[in-house]
């Protein structure tokens, strides 16, 4: 069984203000997922977040998102297929650009926030995303959400000859379709670290989880998606980096 | 003697706002410096350029600037060099991103307005753009002005092992320093095409150009700015290119 | 009959980009839409607009949009009602701050291009948008749409104490609904000048104009949007003065 | 002798990014400089802002700035003087527009960073603040730096007809001129509360402070700056109220 990779959004700060403990959470997680200029961060910031995951062995992620700053790209924008295909190219060339400058280069793309929901519901947008990664370097994997049936995003993914990695949450609940019970709900997150703990091993194992609705639900993830906000989340983060860690040695 | 480079300022456009001849202008110059979202253009806008450049098999450059889209670039930005290199990176990498979905490499760097202007004076402007070629492909040129004494700019590129390329302006009057004079005094722009081709011809012949005061101004040139923002100028473009290939042809 | 009042969305240029003839359109129009900075505009473009409406006498209304300079305010953009009530609330003051230093007041309000549409789909944003009227100055009537049935709008509006104003279109097909023809869709745009002015007066006499499926509507109209983009729609913008001001003259 | 008001940047915090300790600070303080979205703030934060300022019956001060919210308006940015103007007004009318809405009024102009800077040393730059000013209220006073000898501003004020408010530091070492030593030199920020209660209560008395050079600076301000920015600061804020309640109170 390979090995789960753990992912966290960072470099999410912009100019003065101040977004995420990344120096924190940077040492336990495989992956960055860094924000590329239209959502959070900024060249200095990208350059810092690069130089961070570099110290640190991680692999950079392109984290690119819709252009907007005071919404921080959690909120729908109705571009064109093309206008997202050329947005997601922008900011993936903006981060291997200063990724660069320390040596690395771009391991994967990961949309951020609403983009990462609407390419979710939308094949014209995943496929605009996916026409992106071709354009740029078509051996970068694109992460998206890992459900019960993946079929959707793997016929498209295999139309255009894009790797996927799917993701997996620990610290959230799932539906029976295996979708994230919304933050709007009561229970949708954990925050019980036996828990997340324990789903994060689940997931890791091939694991059935148990959903709202009583089902069993396996995920098959190829990474799970961490959080460095607050001291609680990077407790988690290295509490799951121990877990899994545990779960690959030998015994 | 190598051939003289016509150089044009592209991709100017925004959003909806449009801003230059470009279909027009791209048929009769060798490059076309590609703004990149900072002071102009944008994902969309760069796509259709580098398109355009690609067809006419014009080569592409970086048009880095300041982050000021309302004062087009052209208003000075008091940045520290760390945020000079790291904006000249973004912006490099995101062009060049555009540019690989069009299957062209950027193939020179030259900043745009105010930072072309700073660049100038300010060693400390300048080294710090020179670090973000070295870090982004240390074998693209730096487009700079060409004046009567570039030993300050020679200096500083030999440090770093950047290659520099002098531009020059056929269309603009000189002052005895070989500085452009000042768009606000009187005469600083020529109008008249004889004049404008003549002083091609003589830059691209290595002869000598009269200045404002009467004194004589050899300029090693190895490319020319012109332009494409309307009719005349379009002429102008067509008028120099034709005289240049005159000169080129073996009699 | 009041009179049918002509309006014109200006200041649409930004920065070193021209939109609009505005200075052409001017002369003749009762009601100029100013756009404020979001989806077009910057504080010089409407001191420059609004000291222009001052001169030909033309009351200056606040065009306020979702802020999307590089999507021309036409993308919906997924605010929430409280976020576009303040973003409303700040664009109106923008406007009424450089209008103040014209001695001018904001006479109106027009929601832009996606706001606009936005606005007659979903009675949230409707309401936010009157809210946001209702706290900068209550007198001031907000634009909307005519359609075959206002009752909706109509209804909303009374319950906020917000006064409407009916735009109708001279030069856009109806379907039988009396809602625009989509631009997708051929015929939706008239460009005969006879068609346009006769449309303009038929609105402007409460006359029928016919719709695309044959039927009648009768719109309810106080004011009709002409343009300004180009020399033809000046024209159309002349044509439609003249022919409402004869119908306007006593016989 | 009347009271030194105090005062304090707020509204800093931009979309999901969040700056200042407000609610902290704002019961302490009598004058909020609220951002006004060109360098920090949006409109939710505004709105928010306004209304926390009238919950502890603060005045709200317009705190414009440059358009750079990537640097936080920290940066000098080269822009006309009427560029200035409006960028002024623009902001000004913005932020009336949201504190309308919760029944306040602007009650005073603080420009913010590098203009504060910027208008402090360049006499033209200083009156198209001031142009903006009486355009926009010509009641509302502006707030300056205190300094030795302020006959420069007090010259252009009296000329334009606009009130000064002169601002002093209570954390700030003055050098000879009564200019502030720069954050770059060793002792320039008071870091002791004793010295920072003890130079409020001087300045608030009209009694001398002492310069880094030993001299003595009588600095004539009408109010103190303060800052919401973490714990220490806040509890200096709660010192130097107390102090200067003292102060005011008849013995």
């Amino acid at each position: 069984m390979p090995r789960l990779l753990l992912n966290a959004d960072m470099g999410e700060s912009f100019g003065s203000w101040v977004m995420g403990l990344d120096h924190e959470v940077m040492p336990h997680v495989d992956l960055a997922n860094v924000a590329c200029g239209f959502h959070a961060s900024d060249p200095d910031v990208m350059r810092r977040t690069v130089r961070l995951a570099r110290e640190h062995d991680v692999t950079v992620g392109a984290h690119p998102a819709y252009p907007d700053l005071v919404g921080f790209g959690r909120r729908s924008l109705a571009c064109s297929a093309e206008e997202i295909e050329n947005l997601v190219l922008y900011q993936l060339g903006a981060l291997a650009g200063v990724a660069r400058a320390e040596g690395l280069e771009v391991g994967y793309v990961k949309p951020h926030g609403a983009l990462y929901n609407d390419m979710a519901r939308d094949p014209g947008i995943l496929a605009a995303v996916m026409r992106a990664i071709l354009a740029f370097d078509a051996r970068l994997p694109l992460m998206v959400m890992a459900t019960r049936d993946p079929s959707g995003f793997r016929a498209l993914a295999d139309e255009h000859g894009v790797t996927l990695w799917f993701e997996a949450f620990a610290d959230r609940a799932y539906d029976g379709e295996g979708r994230l019970v919304s933050r709007r709900e009561p229970g949708a997150v954990h925050h019980d670290p036996a828990v997340i703990v324990d789903q994060a091993r689940r997931i890791a194992a091939g694991l059935p989880i148990t959903t709202r609705d009583g089902s069993e639900l396996v995920l098959a993830a190829d990474t799970l998606c961490v959080h460095g906000d607050n001291p609680e989340s990077i407790a988690a983060v290295k509490a799951i980096r121990e877990a899994l860690d545990r779960l690959e040695q030998p015994s």
